[in-house]
This record gives structure tokens, C-alpha cells and sequence, in this order.
């Protein structure tokens, strides 16, 4: 895309009262635009980033038997009362309305109540299971405060898998299968290396849930650190037993601070019981399905990247979450050579299919250059008369290692299409 | 996807309180899922259809300059009170709620007042414009009834455009642009032949708006359309001046039931006064911007489709919206030559990127074939003993039309690969 029709820019300032750094350098690079505290709108470039990360999201989630369905913001009352979470003294986040008759409605916060609620339609003998769902869909959490930027906001896309299985053994399964799968995700999404599985609290039906913790001052989370062996343990299961069930000694654990960018949680039949979702097995007697949640915020993963990989110039995308492959730069005056090569190669590069920032834009050298590195996709590339007249070469530079080099077209092409 | 393991399947009956067709039919064949009146969640097979209607909105809305972009659900009461839509006594179909700090906060309706209130931040000078901005964004419209099943619904996914212009010429050529969009994008939806241009009141900035109404019996509005110049007029600008506008007589117009699948509508200055959305021109005047909106409810098409294209045995997709190319019945017994060529050929399309249904289920022959015309997908291939027979042939029957052809296997890849 050109960058001179591009709707959003960058800006000098974010807000005054936006305090986060994530939402901060979102806004002045032209990725979000805050509605309010806590309620952010994606423009082009941040929608781009979004989509890449729903896009790893998906492919991982449809790779170990994920289906995917999109359920509703809107809450009735009615099922939620089944499990008391309609109460604002079991869940305080609530965003309430009504009907023009009056009854109330919810904006779902979680849907573990309306998905057990909708699977009694769909699974009625041990042949039905196992079932795995997920969806990307608008979640709203009535924060009192909301000051992370994208990190914790008051609406946001949310996937959330759920799962369920014929029994425990089943289940654990899948549980592994998909702690792996969310391991490989944030791998790919670039924050692999920060990433920690976590051990928290599991709830009345396992010892364990995982949270998958991302370390960074930003975060408003305490974990424990375990380097060697690469896991951390939540302040509220840090006990002598636990520290021994995990084979770690408390002086090899360090204080950091983290985000949860995902979490993954046993249920047990806590839900099935409260919506009698049960299923016919193979020896004919009934028996309750075996739950389990699978969450991950697209828009906090967005922000974590942001907090924890950016620099003192701007943003750093990982490769594949940056909303373009390749940044080119054109330094041509209009009408020149090097404008011209420029947008041949802007032309033929989109032709290969290879999404393209091309900034065409009439401005000194130093603002593009700024621009690029707030905007922070991996690769630039400069074309100016300079390199023109060294070969028809292009400056090449690494936005993550700032590392320079030469390269010709070819060598680009090749790059790009690997 | 092999239809054993398709989460969804089909339903004798629909839910006692469903009275639409559309949504009658769409929950028993396993597209959606009635969480409320008027409240509606999509299973895999809906999500599908939904999906690739919003891919085809999408190309096209691409195709004249869109960029998408994604605003909020949570609105701003400080922002609307601007035009004056916060009012209930104006907007009556608000669903709000409240912050903890008491402040009110409305579910997004539409999105003209935040998109003219964003866009200060990112039009200044004429070398900004013009800008075309859309988004697919849940609406929330507290409906006083909610009887059209997904025509109509509480919740729903919009595509809505907005286009900021210099002045009224550059304005009226993208919003020409714009209604052949749109007539391309019924046609590609499968609703062209009944759907018709529509004049409607224009408001205070131009003559007309424009609607695209499909014809329909389950259709809530009335116009009258003619059948030679493929348009139509809605009641509320049924008059001499105007028939005479358009050059038609009353008496070769037929009075139809249809309904509003889209619109496109000239702003004017309207909401750029309201939020002082200024530009600063060529000449150095300072201009305010001149915006249209357009609009299409993806789901809205998609239960106009069912209504208008399903027959007595179910729903008959068009091939663009279609949640496969292809229903491949296995009619083999387990371990049968016909289920094993029915498995080779699954993962043969499979492999070539042809979306099929795999019907692997271990069911009567009727059984399957109900369930097949239930579901609609354009192509059926159905593999048994009996086809294998005859050379290795499969049986193929077209769900529109009824016709049955015997084809090879290579004439079927052929076909669909086309």
C-alpha cells in the first residue's frame, strides 16, 4: 500500500491522558485510536496487525481439531443464573442492559455458561465427543480502572476454546496438546523467549491451571521465574509442596514481574453439572462431559509486543505479526530515476504477492526514516540517487538489529519470497 | 471436514418460538444457534457462509479504494449528545449501560458520530482526502420485536463504509462507484435477479439514497418495483415528481414486499459540521468534508438467501457463499471398496484446496441425502457400491437444479477446479 493513502499517520504526542506505553506508541505510530479509557479503535495498520495474530491463533487452534463458531456478545440472564456468575457479588465486571420488555441482558465477559448451555443441542452420545469450539469474539469487562492501553481494556477480541471430552484421560490429552499449541504461538508471535508456563491455582477439578506469563515491568502480575527450567509458578501456589511437586528450590526462582497473555484451565464438570450437559457412553449409562478453557487476548499479545520488544526509535514487529514484510522507502524527487525504480519495484513486489509499505510520500529523509522505525516493520528498504548510482542497489536495514547492508534487487527478491 | 466430526448437525425440528423461515431452517440444518429472540450464535457451517459473504464485501469494498478498519462497540455519550442521536426521543433503539464510575456508555448502533469525531484526528488538508474508511462491526439495536430470525436480530455483524470527500463532485463519483459495488456484490451473493436499486428518501444533502431491496415475502418493507429498468421506488418517495424524475409511469410499477439487504446514503455536511470536520483547500479556505455512509448487514444477506433461494427440502446456497464447493457421500459400508474410494478421493480434493464435506457418517442412504438437501451445498458426488460398478463413476447431482449427472472422478476435479 502507498503510504500517502494510507488514512492514518503518526503523530508527534499520544494523548495526554493516555499513560500506557503500548497504547502510547499505538496511537503515535497510527496503529489505534482511543475512544475512551479503556476502548480502543484498530485502524488499518493495527486491524493488520490484529488479523496476523488471529491468523497464527487460528492455524494453531484449527491443528489440533479446533472448530471454529462465533457466539454472542448479548447474555441471558436466564443461563447465567445457573451458575450464580450472574451476580454482580460473584462477578463484578458486568456491563448490564435491558430489553424494551425490560429484562436484562449481559455483554459477555467469559461464554463457558452459554457454550455448555448450547452444547446440550449438539452432543448427546459418547459419539459426539470429543468437541473442541473456539471463537474470536468482542469480550466486556467493566474495569473500575483501565490504564494498560490494549493490555486491559473495557472491550476486546478474545479467542476462547473450549473443550470436551468423554473423561479425564481425554481430556488430559488435549490439555497437554494444547499447552504445546500455545507455546508454538507465542513462539511465532515473538514473544516466545519472555513467555513462561506458568502453575496457578486449578480450581476444585486439577492441582493446576497454566497461565502462560510474558515478562515485563508493564505486566500487573508477580510470577516466579525458574530459568533453567523455563517455567514460572504463580504467587498463589507458591508452597513448599508445590515447589517440590515441580522439582524446583526457591532460591533458583526469581521475582518478575509479567502479563498473562494466555491461560489454559481444567473445569472438570463444574459446568456440566450446572447445565446437566451429559452424554450416553459407550456402556449405556450417562455421564457428564469433562470441560476445559483455552484463552488468549489477541489485543493484549499486541500490546505485551509492543511493552516488552519495542526501543527508544519505536515499535519492533515480529515477522509474522508486522502488518507489512517490507517497508520502501523512496527518497526520488518526483520525477526522478530513483523514484521511478522505486515504483517499479513497488509494482513488482506486489505482483509476487509480498504486502508492501511503500512510502511515497513527498518528505525529508529524516521524518520517512523516523516514521519507519515508530512504525516498525521488519525489514526497509531504501531507494535513493545515492543507491541508484551504486549498481542499482538498495540500502537494506534490519529494523530489530539496525544492521545495514547493500543488496540488489534480486538478493531482495529473493529474500522476501522465501 | 468429515461430517463425523462436524460439531453441528441437523435437527427434525426448530425451536418452538422460531417463526422465520430463515432461522428455522438454519437451525436445523446446523448454520446458527438461538441463544435469545432475536439473538443469534453461529456453528461452523454458519460461520462459513457468514465468512465468505463478508470475503466477497470485502473484495469489493477493496477494489474502490476501502480500507478496514475496526471502531468500537462501547460508544461515548460525549460524543453523540453532538448530534443529538444520544437522545432516546431521536434513536429509540439504544441498548446503554454504565461505567463504575456512573458514566453511561452506549452499544454502537451505527458508527457515523465516533468514525466524523476520529477523523479530526486524521484529515487536515486536502492532500488527506478523499479517505474511504469500512469496518465489519458488531451493531447493537434494542428491537422492540425480533420475529425475522437473522434478518432482523438484536445483534449483528455490519459492513459499513464511510466516505470523506473534497467537495460534491469528488463525492458523487465514488458514490457511484460505490452502488455498482454493491449491485456486483448481490450479484456475486446470488441475490442480483431480485434485487433492485431502490430510491428512498435522500435527506437534507441530496435527492435520493439509494437502497438495495431483495424481493421476498418475509420482507418487512414495500416498494414498487419496475421490471424494465430493473429499479424500484420505496413508498416514501412515491410521487408524480419524482416518477417523473426517473422517467416511469405508476401503472407499469408492481407493488412488492422486500427487503433492505443495503443502503448507500449522501451526508453531505451533516455529521462534518456537527464534530467540525474541516480541511484546509487548495487555495487555503478552510472546507468542512462531505461523507457518505453505505452500509450492508452480512447477516441480513445471508438469511435473504435462505428465504428467497431454499426449496422444500432445505437451503440451496449460491456457489460464492456455499460453506463447501462440494458434499461427498460415502455410501460405502465400513471397510467397503466404495468407502475406501470415497476417503482416497476426500483427501485427493483435500489436497488440491477444494472445501468439502465429507459425509463419512455410518447412516441410511436417505438419511444422508435429507440431511445433504437440508444443508444445501451446491455440488453433491455420491460414491457406492453401484457407482463403482459403472467404471468407477460418481453419481452428481446439482442441488439447484435436481440434475444428475454420472462423471469420473477427473471430470469432477476438472469442474472443480475450474
Amino acid at each position: 500500500m502507498r503510504q500517502s493513502q494510507l488514512f492514518t499517520k503518526t503523530r508527534k504526542e499520544a494523548p495526554k491522558d493516555e499513560v500506557a506505553k503500548n497504547a502510547q506508541l499505538l496511537i503515535r505510530a497510527g496503529y489505534i485510536y482511543k475512544e475512551m479509557a479503556g476502548v480502543y479503535a484498530y485502524m488499518p495498520l493495527g486491524l493488520r496487525v490484529m488479523n496476523n495474530i488471529i491468523r497464527v491463533i487460528r492455524e494453531e487452534m484449527d491443528a489440533i481439531g479446533g472448530q471454529e463458531i462465533f457466539l454472542t456478545a448479548l447474555q441471558d440472564k436466564k443461563v447465567w443464573e445457573k451458575t450464580g456468575r450472574w451476580s454482580e457479588s460473584v462477578l463484578d465486571i458486568w456491563f448490564k442492559s435491558e430489553l424494551k420488555n425490560g429484562s436484562q441482558v449481559g455483554l459477555g465477559i467469559t461464554h463457558e455458561e452459554p457454550v455448555t448451555n448450547l452444547m446440550r443441542d449438539y452432543i448427546h452420545s459418547y459419539r459426539d465427543l470429543p468437541r473442541y469450539a473456539y471463537q474470536f469474539q468482542t469480550k466486556f469487562r467493566n474495569e473500575e480502572r483501565a490504564k494498560s492501553g490494549i493490555m486491559r481494556s473495557r472491550e476486546f477480541i478474545m479467542k476462547d476454546l473450549y473443550s470436551f471430552s468423554k473423561d479425564q484421560k481425554e481430556h488430559d490429552v488435549f490439555y497437554e496438546k494444547a499447552k504445546q499449541a500455545y507455546v508454538k504461538i507465542f513462539q511465532r508471535l515473538g514473544l516466545g523467549e519472555r513467555t513462561y508456563v506458568t502453575f496457578a491455582s486449578g480450581g476444585s477439578f486439577s492441582k493446576y491451571s497454566h497461565e502462560f506469563q510474558t515478562v515485563t515491568d508493564a505486566g500487573e502480575d508477580l510470577v516466579y521465574v525458574h530459568e533453567g527450567k523455563k517455567i514460572a509458578v504463580n504467587k498463589e501456589v507458591l508452597t513448599d509442596e508445590v515447589l517440590k511437586d515441580l522439582g524446583v528450590k526457591r532460591e533458583d526462582l526469581v521475582e518478575k514481574k509479567a502479563v498473562e497473555v494466555g491461560n489454559i484451565f481444567s473445569l472438570g464438570t463444574k459446568f456440566s453439572d450446572a447445565y446437566e450437559l451429559c452424554f450416553v457412553s459407550e456402556d449405556g449409562t450417562k455421564k457428564p462431559v469433562i470441560m476445559g478453557s483455552y484463552g488468549i487476548g489477541p489485543g493484549r499479545v499486541m500490546g505485551t509486543i509492543v511493552e516488552t520488544l519495542s526501543d527508544a526509535n519505536g515499535i519492533v514487529w515480529p515477522e509474522e505479526v508486522a502488518p507489512f514484510r517490507l517497508h520502501l522507502v523512496s527518497l526520488g524527487k518526483p520525477g526522478s530515476d530513483a523514484e521511478k525504480a522505486a515504483v517499479d519495484l513497488y509494482s513488482e513486489l506486489s505482483k509476487l504477492g509480498v504486502e508492501v509499505l511503500f512510502d511515497d510520500r513527498d518528505l525529508r529523509p529524516g521524518e520517512k526514516f523516523a516514521d519507519s522505525d515508530l512504525i516498525g516493520i521488519p525489514l526497509r528498504a531504501v531507494i535513493s540517487d545515492k543507491t541508484l548510482a551504486m549498481g542499482g542497489a538498495l540500502e537494506l536495514k534490519e529494523r530489530k538489529t539496525g544492521a545495514v547492508s547493500m543488496v540488489t534487487k534480486e538478493e531482495l527478491k529473493n529474500r522476501l519470497m522465501r
